[in-house]
């Protein structure tokens, strides 16, 4: 059955590998007979900074409180014209694919900045106006994947379970739990190259047709299985029940077994 | 003895949280004869995003590498003149600390775009040309402290070693260890104010109070204990030794006990 997938893409260069990887997908996902939406966020100038730009009806004009001015902007349709068109495009959108270069272990700016300014109050969180009741498994974005595709400079070893980077999961983790669990999205295992300060070109060619064999079980695959708020490993909506993972503490508690 | 200070924040608006903590820090510095520097990113108007307009003077027009273009503008001297003058920030302090709201578990896109963009090749990373061979601990802002004061508005529980967010040690890992301690600095424990939503005008008196009092230590608390690259724990540079934290994996491995 045909899907919608929105394909997110941050980086400058329509040579770079990030871009490669993208059109990549588009052909890809187009093959199966799915329809693309892109968000070339350098080519769109994308505004990264959220500020009060970002409110141009403001509810209190004296103070700047981001998460109130957020759901009252949402509620009376107050948002800037780009924000809305890319709340549109999730909406539309069966799967979303992120797609950039891990700087700093985190995204680039300009991705931050999509999500800071397009994960409204009232959508991606505090739905109904009901605080936290709806999060991690639920809310404005569920019913949609979400699919991390990174390319790293270091070399995998760097990401391994002992390597000194850290394990990719863990470093993306406020991303993936964070930002698109959160909202209620299911998120699949990250899909990363590493090493592409070192990549031939037979490398990359390799990485594209892995990148291509991924996405034929877009719809298929198994999501990460993220604990969900309201799923009773929480029973207090805030902290895992003694029974649940017992003894483990930190980010792998909140993957289910 | 007098030292330098570089507090970077991340809000606009003069009466948030974020500006009072750097205020009230601004003061306690100074009041203890440090000489303190602020880079007050949105009222600097400080651009996020990373692109082509950081590098004036191409190494190459036709492939947009940023790695490659950061060595050849950082060492050409054909930096943004609004870089440079962060770089020497940073470089004239002892301490630098970072002010921010928690947003979607990360900083604010200005923030990140600050580090995405200040980071040069050849001063924060590879540095003398050497690829990886100094990180991790050494590193051309060895010498300098580092500590990272975040406000979020969820409550302290849910950033607890079993809370639903996961630990805000282990969600800013990428920040710390990653960012700061991967050019030399050394890190200090985050400090955090849990619940800002929910806060009563006796409770930012009281964290106010709380944040002056933790800064009275700036230079004689002990920093986070993340392992060095080149302190022997890596021998290869990329993978913990087995009889280090044997058994552990994940981020905590990467902080001595």
């Amino acid at each position: 059955m045909s899907k919608t997938v929105l394909i997110v893409f941050a980086h400058p260069d329509p040579k770079s590998l990030t871009r490669q990887l993208t059109d990549v997908a588009i052909e890809a996902l187009e093959n199966q007979g799915h329809r693309v939406l892109v968000s070339d966020l350098y080519g769109m100038g994308w505004k990264a900074v959220y500020d009060d730009g970002d409110f141009p009806a403001r509810r209190d004009p004296e103070r700047l409180d981001f998460a109130a001015e957020s759901s009252h902007a949402y509620e009376t349709g107050t948002q800037p014209a780009d924000v809305v068109a890319e709340q549109k495009k999730i909406l539309a959108a069966d799967a979303v694919i992120l797609q950039f270069p891990l700087w700093w272990f985190g995204m680039p700016a300009i991705l931050k900045g999509w999500i800071d300014r397009v994960w409204a109050r009232g959508l991606a969180y505090g739905i109904g106006g009901t605080g936290n009741q709806h999060r991690y498994g639920e809310g404005g974005f569920a019913g949609r994947r979400a699919l991390v595709s990174v390319t790293t400079g270091g070399p995998a070893k760097d990401y391994a379970p002992r390597g000194i980077n850290g394990p990719l999961d863990q470093i993306l983790f406020p991303l993936t739990h964070g930002a698109l669990f959160y909202p209620g999205m299911d998120v699949l295992p990250i899909h990363a190259l590493h090493g592409v300060n070192q990549l031939t070109p037979e490398g990359a060619e390799t990485a594209k047709a892995a990148w291509r064999a991924r996405l034929e079980h877009l719809f298929e695959e198994q999501p990460i299985r993220f604990r969900a708020q309201n799923g009773g490993d929480y029973p207090d909506h805030h902290t895992l029940a003694d029974d649940v993972a017992p003894g483990v503490s930190g980010l792998p508690a909140h993957t289910a077994a």
